[in-house]
């Protein structure tokens, strides 16, 4: 079984155009099968404020009306998307930008409306996962770049986040692949102490995330992170590393003092 | 050696939902190997005016800024591509939306600045189609969605003439498949008199398009299609159909009464 590396970028690595070059030739110079995911970033914050949409939220959750789709369509699947296969190709990676309904590499269930109507987002399950698609361009040397976007079985579009892209990309091709996820973010790890940047846990298992979000340390803004990963290593994923873009070919060696791993 | 069609549709189509939904319908409904490519329409217009970037042209011919070039990457490859996606994958056609940059497809050449600085504006050259990138798709029943975008050897995005990116695949695509172009624009296909829209003229050929042209009945606007026509055949092109979309079907499959037929 061959290895397949699957990286999640957002916007902090987009918006800042040196460490995007730093990025783009890191995750460039990573051999072997991979896939990278992207999130939005300013683009469509900045487009929506041009364009006078307001960002709509209901209990501190951004909800997607039409308006906002439309932005989110254009600025994520056409700019960035476009933005990072250029740039990997002028690496000579054999780039590939795609969304959900491309190949119909994951279609998307609009999420039920219970208390909130978030609008035009999307659930995934990880058996609407085009496995055999995916297969058929890493196997040939195509690396598929992407964008949060998908559409439900009737062609409506809707948004969706980009993590759970990753995850359950992974999750799907974790029986195919010794499949690694990389999630990459603004911080070098999980911290120990969120004031001491270097205060990273090298490692969590589910005995360990137990026990750090007893004392506390897990705080809130981590905790989806570490559920989702922990939920990715239930369901196969062989590792999931949490770090810094920056340090990406580490990350993907799982080198020492490098981000966090997550594990069985 | 099996059989490809490509259709190239405008904004005509784009534009207008009743005819787009009809045309989504007939080109899901014909068997084989197929490729859309898509031409801009209302969407880069609007969203221009909407964020205040002024259309510059020189001598009547559009100049591509970086403020357009952005508009253009948004509402072609991003919402335009992705809603034909979506709707063809509706009809269980596993459409794959691409620019010349996914799967460097197609990569372009800036056009060389003569008398006009055409600005951000590719050229093609039918070498730099990657053909057994198509090729991987074609044969394995999926379809390929193009949009007018391309980028340069640098990464540098680049607008490009949709009716272009379709003779151009359709020359590079021939080695390998009995390949069939259909153009579909506003009309029922080349008229005689531009004033009888039934006046269809059937078949073109190289010494009819001659004797034509002579006549006036091939008129200014019409001869750089008719010229792109003869050149896709000079260069091993099986037949050039130019036709209306709601016609599809029947220029498909060149029913007698129905668009101009070019070829050899």
């Amino acid at each position: 079984m061959g290895n397949l590396l699957i990286v999640k970028i957002g916007g902090n690595v987009i918006d800042d155009e040196r460490l995007f070059q730093s990025f783009i030739h890191s995750f460039a110079s990573i051999p072997g099968a991979k896939i990278l995911v992207h999130g939005g970033g300013k683009a469509a914050t900045e487009l929506s404020t041009k364009l006078g949409i307001e960002t709509k939220q209901v209990n501190g959750r951004r909800i997607t009306d039409e308006a906002t789709l439309n932005v989110v369509t254009m600025t994520y699947a056409g700019l960035i998307n476009k933005k990072i296969v250029a740039a990997l190709q002028s690496e000579t990676v054999n780039a590939v930008g795609l969304t959900g309904i491309d190949g119909a590499a994951f279609k998307g269930v609009k999420r039920p409306v219970k208390e909130i109507d978030y609008g035009y987002v999307a659930d995934l399950i990880s058996e609407n996962v085009n496995t055999s698609f995916l297969k058929l361009l890493l196997d040939n040397n195509i690396v598929p770049i992407i964008a949060p976007i998908t559409a439900n079985e009737y062609g409506q579009l809707l948004n969706v986040n980009a993590d759970t892209v990753a995850s359950t990309l992974a999750e799907s091709l974790a029986p195919y692949y010794n499949t690694q996820l990389v999630f990459c973010f603004e911080m070098r790890g999980v911290l120990r102490n969120i004031n001491d940047p270097d205060s990273i846990i090298s490692e969590i298992n589910f005995p360990i995330a137990e026990k750090l979000k007893q004392e506390g340390v897990i705080t809130k803004g981590m905790a989806p992170k570490v559920e989702n990963a922990l939920e990715a290593i239930s369901k196969g994923v062989e590792k999931v590393v949490i770090g810094s873009a920056i340090e990406l070919e580490h990350l993907a060696l799982n080198k020492k003092g490098y981000g966090t791993i997550i594990s069985n």
